[in-house]
């Protein structure tokens, strides 16, 4: 597919932009790098003279924004979405470098509609606004001094995504160590929860055991491509075995 | 030799810059990347008090910055030079594209001082000027519209120096590709899914909306590694569909 057309499959999205500057800047920033869509979530003070003046030559970008009330409606039609984040967070999606999170991206971008999202200039990403999304992204900073203008974030990874999207051979990802909070489930876990789950299934008259067909390949398919912890088997079993009680009468609320 | 001692030994020069923001900008720029050495060369307005407001936490590099008359003084004890420039010029030094040429300037810091200098925001390097450098770097951009910013230029530059420095070995990838059978669900198609999957953990008395801990955010976290498809998302609903059917009797066997 032609870079230009990746390209144009990449919104950025900003999440309670403070500062109308900023919002001209990361347009100037996205047109500098061939990058066209902007979304914007609650902005605000928007549209404004100071955003048109940093936005210099890239006003166009700023008078086709969309303007959303919520980040779940910016992201309606997307199929893979990327946060920035500046750390792991707790429950948040796996973490990693800008360049083989933004091979993730144009490969996604390669299927269907995508979009990169940033946080508010102070607070950043909320966890609720990082849980929309399947991946996040950090950009490597000084320790000692990481506040990252949001512009310059914006600069930084439509720059990383016209590399990667002009590059003859993609880098293809991922040496991205995902952070486990819990320890991988063993084989013979997951093993455990694919039987309770073709139990229930077959209580529930969704699967007939006689004639298998291919829906539990499917299902191992569908899980085997993330590695399940331990502590998501035991969530996943704890739904099922709550299904499985006539009376409704569940065990756990984690 | 330590990256941290590398950035130090790189300084980033301005030649006539025109706006004293962008000066400032430059400054937090190259101090979130780990960079402190700033050098202006007959700036137009400094010191001053927009420079001051762009920099933020980064005045400090401004309170130390260099000031000079002439690029050749900017210069004098460094043995290693690259200015930005937008395209080759008939008589200037081989341009290159950022990574091999930061490549290079990391290089030469390991042996002693090194400069990245950056022209007037309107008319850039001349000739004169570039003619002083070892090399001169291009910053791809969308042919259209290559109109950077000075200090996202700076940005850009001082994050490719950062990623150099402190990359120990480079990166290693690993063709994974993922055999899509199925077109990705839309961030809409999944949320249809999690709001479904609350429901019926809710009748089943495993979850309690009223308190609902951190088990919904655990389940966003397992299934947002995965990146449904669309197929995966109805096999799933349906699995939920059948489980709330008291009767036992389900709708498919795929």
């Amino acid at each position: 597919m032609k870079p230009e057309i990746l390209l144009s499959r990449i919104r950025i999205v900003l999440c309670r932009p403070s500062h109308p500057g900023n919002i001209g800047a990361a347009a100037r920033a996205m047109k500098t790098m061939g990058l066209s869509r902007l979304s914007l979530v609650n902005p605000k003070q928007f549209p404004d003279a100071e955003a048109d003046a940093r936005a210099t030559g890239a006003v166009d970008l700023l008078q086709q924004a969309e303007i959303h009330a919520t980040l779940q409606d910016a992201l309606a039609d997307t199929i893979f979405v990327i946060g920035l984040s500046a750390r792991q967070r707790d429950l948040g999606p796996e973490i990693g470098e800008p360049r083989p999170m933004v091979a993730r991206l144009l490969a996604a971008a390669a299927e269907g509609e995508v979009a990169l999202v940033f946080g508010n200039e102070t607070v950043g990403l909320s966890n609720d606004e990082l849980q929309q999304c399947h991946a996040a992204v950090s950009i490597p900073t000084n320790p000692d001094f990481s506040s990252l203008n949001l512009g310059s974030a914006v600069q930084v990874l439509s720059y990383e995504l016209r590399m990667a999207a002009f590059l003859e051979s993609p880098p293809v990802s991922d040496t991205v160590v995902t952070p486990f909070v819990s320890p991988s489930a063993t084989h013979n876990e997951v093993e455990g929860f694919y039987a309770h789950l073709e139990a229930v299934m077959t209580a529930a008259g969704f699967y007939n055991p006689a004639q298998p067909g291919r829906l539990m390949p499917k299902l191992r398919r569908l899980f085997g491509r993330i590695r399940l912890e331990r502590d998501e088997v035991n969530i996943l079993r704890g739904i099922l075995a709550a299904t499985q009680q006539p009376t409704g009468h569940g065990t756990r609320n984690s």
